[in-house]
């Protein structure tokens, strides 16, 4: 099993509880930097990998594999934990090193634990609320959406087909023990006040 | 001292380490319902505020005046710990509380402390690596940005002014002990990488 754990935005306190205890029941922690590391240091010793600030797809494509081989063997046998600054699922590089992984050990279980994302935790920083819709953009095209309080799953995906969204994705009750995730045909007709729901093109 | 604090998504383990550390040494910790409280048991009796779900403004003017009451006593003495679900900065009536506090007991402090946000925390629960921008929907008009990897914020808040957008703050080294918080003429030039740039209309 590799998880990749999100490590918060930076200050040690940030950290979950969760996190903590990942870091200290996995065979190996991973990072991809000494911010990282030195979040990980009062829990954990930890092996830093090589994630090239470039745009060389070649040379990115050759770390990654070489980060695979590390990664791997580990992952195979017990628990590898990848800690990553901020969220593992927002422009981070996890998903890309476990399609990478995939190809040359395929089988290997992946999860990702949240962590607090700089793209939310900013608000609290500058003392900034934000309460009403808002778009997060790094310079590239946007073609997702995230929606609020959808009380029809069913009838809003429709509607987003015909703008051309077509990955639907509704999470109910979300990090509850009875937590539910619908995937595109199986989106229920409604749902709960506090469901988040994922559209993309 | 009041201080909004982010619980985050609702698991136990999603707390982070500051958030145990502030129930632990708050003077009084306020919820606004039964699964903050839950949240919260393990370290601290807690005061459930009542925060009714209506649209009845008067009705919710009357309640936030009673619960400023309960809290302002507390928070202009000592410490005042407001335990939230998910983040005290989006889509929270933290904020509008906080105003209400000022109107009729001016002086006392405010302050929130990040959570992990459903916003964000969606993506693990669903497996869904979010890698581009992305726009955030609850139905209403979306006026605000949030940038990423702005680089030169000043120009880019000149261009964006252009837009009708006339707020803008910039988060440089967030969290870390040497982060600054830039708001409109004070934008720089030049900014890290790693900042974060907030505009609204």
């Amino acid at each position: 099993m590799l998880v990749g754990l999100g490590l918060g935005p930076g200050n040690p306190e940030l950290l979950t509880l969760r996190a903590v205890r990942l870091l200290k029941e996995a065979d190996t922690v991973f990072v991809p930097g000494r911010i990282a590391k030195d979040l990980v240091a009062p829990y954990r010793e930890s092996v830093v990998l090589d994630f090239p600030m470039t745009d060389d797809e070649a040379k990115i494509r050759s770390c990654m594999k070489e980060n695979a081989k590390k990664i791997a063997p580990v992952a195979e046998k017990g628990l590898a934990v990848f800690g990553i600054l901020g969220d593992p699922n927002f422009f981070s590089t996890f998903s890309r090193l476990c399609a990478v992984i995939e190809e040359t050990h395929p089988g290997i279980e992946f999860r990702t634990e949240p962590g607090i994302s700089s793209i939310t935790a900013f608000a609290s920083a500058a003392g900034v609320p934000v309460n009403e819709g808002f778009t997060v953009s790094d310079g590239t095209i946007s073609d997702t959406k995230i929606l609020l309080k959808v009380r029809k799953p069913k009838e809003k995906a429709a509607s987003l087909a015909g703008e051309g969204y077509r990955e639907f994705v509704l999470v109910e009750r979300m990090f509850f023990d009875d937590m539910k995730v619908y995937r595109n045909a199986e989106l229920p007709e409604k749902s709960d006040y506090m469901s988040v729901m994922y559209a993309r093109k």
